[in-house]
């Protein structure tokens, strides 16, 4: 029993520290219970009561399935729910109207058929991607509206007025939903998806300093305290590498969404998805970095110290520039700090490359090359990574970002 | 007009085409439409719909809602909807019972209050990791079942018949939904799961392969619809780059199954995520390698001779080893040549080193050597890469499927 207790009390303890990290989570459960509470009217007053005829039962439906933490997908569902239950109200009369000109012993069969059929076409569908993307919900929408109005038209008489009162009562539960989620604390999917972006984008610079920062260390035998402590920061490209289902996910609500903030209602989601997909690319970089500071190989203490230099003021410039870049998407504005910076950047890359050239040299002169010039490859490495990632990850986010600033100007 | 006729054309086309590429969705489709047609039978035959009194409709609903392709999935929602409801019922009735009891005037405000307080917390708890991941859908229904029980007990006198009924219409729904895709054509998550990370294996497979002999191909100048037919193939590690939410559904839903064809009840679906996440690695290896293909700093050609013979060696031995592993993980049994293709790998990654430390004595007798020293990083760098990617990707590998056809005999 105790046992028991304790997980219970785990679980609320996990919760309260949500509930602390993400206040917006608490803010959407209490949104939805309001609404629900709100809908719920239809039920305590009985002039509303009356007026729905005891079919309120589909507004808190539609509520309580509707309702999203963000107002694009809020909006999304909405529209797939009122499309898509109108396509199969009209088609499921029109099946009906067909079946019961006909004779009473083929009826059940029209309907059947029609059913089975389209059903099946329906589900089908919704593995076609274009229609998962953008109206997987309305299309499950369509096949329950459709066996319920051609079904039921077996037994129930009044198909238009039950039509009638189930079409009022979802724009009822679909209207209440638009304006609380509006209303009370908007959560706009535009707004998370340039959040999650800025958050990225900060992680990676951290990550790429600090990844540079582990590998050139002089002293591998730190406390684990504090090498866990920056493991953690240095972990913050994974978020980067998985962020990818999510961008889409949010892009594809952000473009239902009316002009809100700092953003209009035609502004370029679509170039988020390519900043996220650079950014992953600079975040495959980081793993093949992050993977040679926690190889067993390691280049002998000369070499590094021969390119600490170098690599340190790349990787500092780099990240400098992913900072700024970072700001520069918070504040939406071009900042002028962005080209000083990119040029020191080229000039650390030029000065590296020409570093490497004098490698060779180096390499004759010192009596252990021969030697060492096996593990020497963990050392050219992140060097090479260093010519090609900012060639990678600059410049098309530079390009990607004044795009996006003059188009949001 | 015409325009319109042509997208649905080109839909329809869109839709052939998947038909035949995966039959199995159509089947999916087929079985909706199938237990649906069943399941509506209930209002067709008096007895039948005498017997659910007019609420057969939550029996399709059930239906709709529930049926996924794989049975695992199925499952859990089955499993998920049941105890959702049920659980709601109980605490709707429990609630009830203490309003009714209470005085006229305060009884909505109780309900009012509970529902209010209960979905928020809900809702809340659909963003922890824990019940997202097992218990989103039925969370969900928990909410919109205790908002019907508790709200209708406001107007309607028979509570608990209208739960009964409910109940048993849902478990119609459920039963129907387990039986008809278990006996047509069943679709097994964990069937899907091993046939996916086969087909990752054997696309990392080739993708490593013609990487390689991209780089070292000679001349440059083939045709282009060649170079693309190519490309096609090289670019199958992006499928693995991207699999990893697919894979942890996958992992969810198999471990609802019950025992079918090789995989037992308690098959260690957990290993698949370790696979997918070793296989994942080696997908960005060959990312950064695939950079190294198409960046115009190539290696001078007398180098690229040089290694070329090893580097093709050595990739061939791997990826004979991930198709061996592939051909193992088909037959979920041991392949005696697997360890045999393992030590041919590390003599070539043996060998690959060996001619690493030569590397410098050669740089001082070619005369270009020191001009063409900063293109050279980019030959170390997929030599780098072959030393490095057979350990990371090899070795995890091959212990965890060892491991699985252990667990798996």
């Amino acid at each position: 029993l105790g046992g028991i207790f304790l997980k219970i009390w785990r679980f609320l303890e996990k919760a309260r520290k949500l509930a602390i990290a993400e206040p917006k989570k608490v803010i959407h459960g209490l949104k939805v219970g309001l609404a629900i509470s709100i809908v719920s009217l239809f039920y305590y007053m009985r002039p509303l009561y009356e007026g729905v005829g005891g079919n309120a039962m589909w507004a808190i439906m539609t509520v309580v399935v509707v309702f999203e933490s963000t107002i694009g997908a809020t909006f999304c569902k909405c529209i797939n729910r009122v499309i898509g239950t109108s396509l199969a109200g009209l088609l499921g009369v029109g099946v009906h109207w067909i079946a019961s000109h006909s004779s009473k012993n083929i009826e059940p069969i029209i309907l059947g058929a029609s059913v089975f059929l389209l059903a099946s076409a329906a589900t089908f569908s919704r593995f076609l991607p274009t229609i998962k993307a953008k109206f997987d919900y309305g299309v499950l929408i369509f096949i329950l509206t459709f066996s319920f109005v051609s079904i039921s038209g077996y037994r129930v008489d009044k198909l238009f007025e039950i039509a009638h009162e189930r079409f009022s009562t979802i724009a009822i539960g679909t209207s209440l939903c638009i304006i609380v989620s509006m209303v009370f604390c908007p959560i706009w999917a535009g707004g998370e998806l340039h959040q999650l972006i800025c958050r990225n984008l900060e992680k990676l610079a951290y990550s790429l300093d600090d990844c540079v920062a582990e590998y050139f260390k002089d002293n591998k035998t730190a406390a684990v305290a504090t090498e866990e402590d920056c493991s953690k920061k240095m972990l913050g490209y994974k978020c980067v590498l998985n962020s990818k289902a999510t961008e889409e996910s949010m892009v594809r609500f952000a473009r239902w969404e009316p002009s809100h903030g700092r953003f209009n209602f035609r502004h370029p989601w679509k170039q988020y998805l390519k900043i996220g997909a650079s950014m992953r690319n600079s975040a495959y970089c980081i793993e093949t970095l992050n993977s040679f500071v926690n190889s067993k190989i390691q280049a002998p203490a000369h070499l590094k110290r021969h390119f600490k230099r170098i690599c340190l003021r790349l990787s500092t410039t780099s990240s400098n520039v992913l900072q700024e870049l970072t700001t520069t998407m918070k504040t939406t504005t071009k900042s002028s700090k962005i080209e000083l910076l990119v040029g020191e950047m080229s000039f650390a890359v030029e000065e590296l490359q020409n570093a490497m050239k004098s490698l060779p040299n180096h390499l004759m002169t010192t009596p252990s090359s021969s030697s060492s010039s096996t593990s020497e490859e963990a050392n050219i490495e992140p060097v090479t990574k260093f010519t090609m990632s900012p060639f990678v990850e600059i410049l098309p986010l530079t390009t990607l970002v004044s795009m996006l600033i003059q188009n949001a100007a």
